[in-house]
């Protein structure tokens, strides 16, 4: 099921590299999806259609962008987190402490 | 280049043509900018970047999204409901019923 | 249905008098149930219940909060804004803009 | 006033023993306040105030909720999650995996 490539913990830009994503083909699509809707928004207010449907759309779309998001962070705590557990406690709380505030910026946005 | 046309309250597909939306190239350039965002997040998650950094960057969508919802909203209750009032009690509660539902989707979306 | 009673329009402390909420006994429950869902949170913190657990019963809490807000606003849209609509164009205005204001508040809260 | 009592780290009912909560009183106090919100929240309600100004104090409310999860989840995330690490992958995996399931229901409350 995990297909993550051999070179998942080589070291990329200051990160071990994110091998994390399962199943990465399907957040691709799910952001392609998004970024239609994000068109048709864009589209139905060039057009002037009816507000009320214009924030139908929106919030369809707020929807879809928490699903990704609770998926990655679901992700990223399964791997990421866990992993860092093997590099010591301190390096785990850094961890955490980043995952902490990035679901505190997220509930708060 | 807001060219709402002089028909705009003449009556379009059932609803009234909706000449409704304050600066509307404002808006435009909003979605436009969340397309772009969108987008980024998309190659984000393509380049496989850091999980951490996708959702702050997701977090960032989705407060760009509820800045245009809230801003059609108040437009659309500041035109559209305040006209509908001119139209009688029954169209009034209609569309002051179907504003109350849209606020009540977004609002749990 | 409507089982305001006749002192509905008479003005009290600035205000028109609030005899909109329908179902008021139904909102006195709520909060009631609302007030001791926080009262059993304090419990649970004081008795170092597990975390998980006392975040849960919060989840529940917020979600009640909003199931009571989205009904006071539904509430509020159908009587004072309808009745403000007989007040002329600016007070119908002036209310309005209160109200977006409000979901606004509630919206970023 | 934090009574958190010497046995912290015994085992009750199923789980570690919660000292995990940094500055319990703090945590009491804020739930105290809570409480008394939505106590002021009923009463508003039964003395039949402007909608509007109900809907200011439950966003208040909200808010201050949200707060206190967030609170609770960063010590959560700190304290029981860092300390599943020490119990092997398993133990982590299954803590992780609860954490990511009240944060998904928190956002979504």
């Amino acid at each position: 099921m995990d297909t993550t490539p051999a070179t998942a913990d080589t070291t990329v830009d200051g990160h071990t590299a994110h091998g994390y994503i399962s199943d990465k083909a399907r957040y691709l699509a799910r952001m392609k999806r998004i970024e239609g809707q994000a068109r048709g928004i864009h589209r139905m207010v060039d057009e002037e259609q009816y507000c009320i449907d214009i924030l139908t759309q929106i919030s369809a779309l707020t929807s879809a962008l928490r699903g990704v998001a609770l998926g990655l962070l679901d992700d990223h705590m399964k791997h990421c987190l866990l992993d860092a557990t093997h590099l010591g406690p301190e390096a785990a709380e850094a961890k955490i402490q980043e995952a902490s505030d990035a679901i505190a910026r997220f509930v708060r946005s």
